[in-house]
């Protein structure tokens, strides 16, 4: 098939949601903590979480402020701090249940089953079965065109399995169970196919 | 494994990287093809191309200025126009290959066998290889807090082949052999779950 913007456009809203929704590939699936000064918890699964830097360690996130995540981004700029989660299959039900639209008083946390988990004196939760978890400090956030807003974060602490750690610093997601989203609504697991070597200049790269 | 963000920073430099590139889950990969005025295409492999909306259906994606993306970064700030285009696991090594360091006269589409392609009177050049890809206008640019640029773009054209369409609108990758990466060089193939239903409160989710 072939669109243009003008026959995209066109699309009924639900297919086009779901088609621009699926178009980048593969997206990670992690879950947002955060609490507000009065003590509201809030729980909400992202897809757009990315890394921005290694020097000092940041990553970015994607909110649409009209979205469910509304509280989410209202505690987070307000307290400074949020949590993610990697959402991994055994708690796959319970992280997408976090879109529903809940009312604020309701924490989704107990909506879902899902355990809040405060540590190492960090004011926002961790979700106690998630494996892989940080915390991080709001640096900026940045309101685009279309009034959605990225976060940068700053990571302040993370907890990683000493069993999903490889030697050369990276994490095993695919031990860890870790899902992958697709569109709006599909979950993935993952089998390695490879890992390939730095790529140089005149030499093809080396499956390690 | 706990660690702060003072002990972070004790690592060594090359861990530190693959640990906060591996953190947020799994990434989409995706070709980035540009053109200069002059004529000189590039050709870069992006891990962090998300979607940002869909009235007006756009993306977004972020480029560090100081590594191989700067030409792209140069010829679609100039020109307006890029591609995005999934990667498959058949054309993996050539396109991981493209963040190889190449001068600026050496085209990464020559260096690996892609092939570029012009098509529907579009500037940018796409991956004729590649299954799902688009075209997409720059709309926007912000420059983030450690130099990072994350790029808005609205789509133009569209092509996903009608074997990887579903009846909602869902571009299935998986039947395009679109592969999800991890950490820096982190290859994975993915094994559909389930689909889960809207989320609701009081509902929990039904695997469709």
């Amino acid at each position: 098939m072939y669109w243009t913007a003008d026959t995209l456009e066109g699309l009924p809203r639900g297919k086009r949601v779901a088609l621009i929704n699926s178009l980048s590939g593969f997206k990670s699936a992690n879950l947002l903590g955060t609490r507000s000064r009065q003590g509201q918890e809030n729980l909400a699964i992202i897809s757009s979480c990315f890394h921005l830097g290694t020097d000092p360690a940041l990553m970015g996130l994607i909110m649409r402020p009209h979205s469910v995540d509304r509280h989410s981004l209202e505690y987070l700029e307000d307290t400074g701090v949020f949590t993610l989660n990697a959402v991994h299959d055994e708690i796959l039900d319970a992280a997408h249940q976090t879109a529903a639209r809940y009312p604020r008083d309701q924490s989704e946390f107990q909506a879902t089953g899902l355990t809040a988990q405060y540590q190492d004196g960090f004011a926002a939760p961790y979700v106690a079965q998630s494996h892989i978890k940080y915390g991080l400090s709001r640096v900026e956030s940045h309101t685009l065109v279309n009034n959605t807003v990225m976060v940068v974060g700053a990571l302040q602490h993370l907890y990683v399995p000493d069993s999903c750690l490889a030697e050369d610093g990276y994490v095993d997601q695919e031990k860890a169970g870790t899902v992958a989203l697709s569109g709006l609504d599909r979950y993935h697991r993952t089998r390695r196919l490879c890992r390939l070597s730095y790529a140089k200049p005149g030499t093809p790269p080396k499956r390690l």
